[in-house]
């Protein structure tokens, strides 16, 4: 059986691949970038050289797909050289990834302003970093890519300034959550100016302008880090039907409408455990996860995904950010009746050494009193904390029986109550 | 209504406490140990004029209950002063707790010869190494409170070595895990020393020295780690039920066999949701959690507690040590099928700077395909993590619905699959 792969990363046999860096670590890059004596290809997990000569896959780099002839399964495109390909498959996969948003507007097309999705991105902002000696920065977009790649410069020892157009800084996140994110990219000396429209970027000698109608932000580097699109073009146009935010609709088996294509990745979607409607939530572990189920699939071992519940995750300077589940906005929009409750405690139990504040939010359904969602932040336990309530949320478990959970306590890593049942105890008050 | 109390500490309007110290933090005392200039009762969470003056609660330190008369419904016992007193109640809640077990073997009861449960054990330990200058001890036992007193032990820069009669180091632990424990203990100059029936304990000047056949080890000091018994002689004289380990035998309202007592703490008993037989596990979650359970339902609230799932976690030196659920012998033991998977890997991603090894079991029914238990070893990531497999123990979920959880990554935090999941994949092979 010929099975084709478009595109070589997460997923992954002929494997056709547009660049030529295949099976790298695209989250690993702001860390990489913030240490200027390693190199960007440390983040290669395979070599392509792995792919060809010990796994056995035809893996052809530098060919970019540029349709998909569905009646007589084939897929076309050009090399680098320019040379014409036609390529028949029994099966294919769709695993074209996403790309950053780059704004339609004046001056962004100048040297200097960037954008981070392949590694070729890192290692362009890399070496520009070293070859114009940057200072100052401006990053435009305040997501977890920004706020990565705001660390990384830090890191560096470069000036920055974050901007965006929404008034508010983490429109997802609990209020007083996003404000203890907030503090603390402020204590390391960056500049946060939200609700400024982007009108230009401007370019005299080394220097780049962002001008917004109200506020001018100067360095010699812009990074665009609005958000990212699927990669769903050449989808669309054989006729593959499109999902939330345009990514190619899947089913669990990560079939498409087309009973021979697949897609997998950042280019498709998935179906949302809590709000069981699609999502789309571009993340390294689901597009690594959906490869698997294709591959079995293909292979005659039937595997179907149940499906994320939005947990997400991040380090910015020294927090830790998590997420998991819906906040109250989405909750509502979902068509939950939601209740949340807001803590702040300790880190560490009565009296121990060393601890830190720990923000929390839980939000549940007044309706049939499930647990829908949680936040966290601190500066230890939030992350590894939340994956807790991601189980709940996979399980559809009450508030109740999550508060009865036997989460051990020792006094280094907690109050007797972890913050997590303390926060279901407060709840199951409202609900 | 008149509510009695047995026992002044985690659970808890009348209470008859025999000692003098209330609520205070006992898991806190190895490391307010391990630092010379912090007072003991630091550790007190609240002060018994708090109980009185603020909460109207009728605390009686002091008073030993020496019997309950459940016809007449009356606690008898004496005060400090030797005064007999006698209370009647509606409701009575035993919250008696644990003893430390001193074995019945000569020099047990010379001076330097200590355990460690009360606030008062405590501050004798902390005594006895100012007034002593005390350089080297000896630790019998390895159980979490005897590691915990090492790590403080060291802290003070004493030198320590433990002894135990059983070969094995950790029995319930993974042979792995268990290794990479010993080596973190070892590395910090600790003598381990297994297998050594102790047969008594000799004085000769300041100097102790515990005697075994082929081994003697001395110090100025030695501390009885070898476990804790439930305080449970009183309702056992009055007729009321044990459950394991001699503990008081309550059901899910915390109620005992008597329809007016209840039975709260590390005296009582509990249900484990995973064998679904009683077990005894004197942890300060559950005490806590117990007792709030027992005053919801005496003042009418009736509130259940599903149980427990037998986590524990603890830290010793640079290591976090965490557990939840059954080790292959429990599963075996309780009538499962059990199948396991030990895996080595790192706590960050592929390249990430400071990763260190995260060692993690998984144990599954190959009966049922259940998830059953789970321990982790690591420098960092090993406890918060262990909350989400309790989670997943509480929702009986099988080892393939936890493998598809969503659990959120990021590269300073795990490799993209975390380490559970990892784990969970291959145990789904051998399922």
């Amino acid at each position: 059986m010929q099975f084709v792969i478009i595109g070589g990363d997460a997923a992954g046999v002929i494997v056709l691949e547009q660049t030529t860096d295949v099976s790298y670590s695209a989250c690993g890059m702001p860390y990489n970038i913030a240490d200027a004596d390693r190199e960007m290809d440390d983040l290669v997990v395979r070599h392509a050289r792995v792919f060809r000569e010990k796994q056995g896959i035809d893996l052809r780099t530098g060919h970019r797909v540029e349709s998909i002839d569905r009646d007589s399964k084939k897929v076309k495109g050009k090399n680098l050289r320019g040379e014409e390909f036609g390529i028949s498959y029994d099966k294919l996969l769709i695993a074209t990834g996403a790309s950053p948003i780059m704004p339609d507007l004046p001056g962004f097309d100048v040297p200097g302003v960037m954008a981070l999705k392949s590694l070729e991105d890192g290692k362009k902002i890399k070496d520009y970093m070293r070859a114009k000696d940057v200072k100052k920065a401006v990053i435009i977009g305040m997501g977890y890519i920004a706020l990565e790649m705001c660390e990384a410069l830090r890191a560096r020892g470069i000036e920055v300034d974050m901007v965006k157009p929404r008034p508010v800084f983490l429109p997802w996140m609990a209020e007083e959550l996003a404000s203890a994110v907030k503090e603390e990219i402020e204590n390391h000396g960056v500049g946060i100016h939200t609700g400024h429209k982007i009108e230009r970027i401007e370019a005299e000698g080394n220097t780049l302008r962002v001008i917004c109608p109200d506020l001018v932000l100067e360095g010699q580097m812009v990074l665009a880090a609005i958000g990212v699109k699927p990669n769903s073009e050449l989808a669309s146009k054989s006729g593959l039907e499109l999902g939330p935010s345009g990514a190619i609709a899947v089913d669990r088996t990560l079939k498409t409408n087309d009973e021979d294509i697949y897609a997998a990745g950042d280019c498709a979607d998935a179906y949302h455990v809590v709000t069981k409607q699609k999502a789309w939530v571009p993340l390294a572990l689901r597009a690594n996860r959906a490869g698997w189920a294709v591959a079995d699939n293909v292979t005659g071992k039937k595997t179907e995904l149940q499906g994320i519940v939005g947990s997400a995750i991040f380090k910015v300077f020294d927090l830790e950010v998590a997420r998991t589940g819906l906040s109250v906005a989405e909750a509502e929009k979902s068509g939950f009746d939601p209740v949340e409750v807001v803590i702040k405690t300790r880190s560490r139990a009565h009296a121990h050494p060393g601890s830190t504040t720990i923000h929390l939010q839980i939000v549940g359904d007044k309706k049939s009193g499930r647990l829908l969602g949680m936040q966290i932040v601190g500066k230890e336990g939030a992350v590894h904390r939340i994956k807790a309530p991601s189980v709940a949320l996979h399980s559809k478990m009450t508030v109740e029986a999550f508060s009865q959970c036997d989460l051990a306590y020792a006094p280094p890593f907690s109050p007797t109550w972890d913050p997590m049942l303390t926060a279901a105890n407060q709840l199951l008050k409202k609900l």
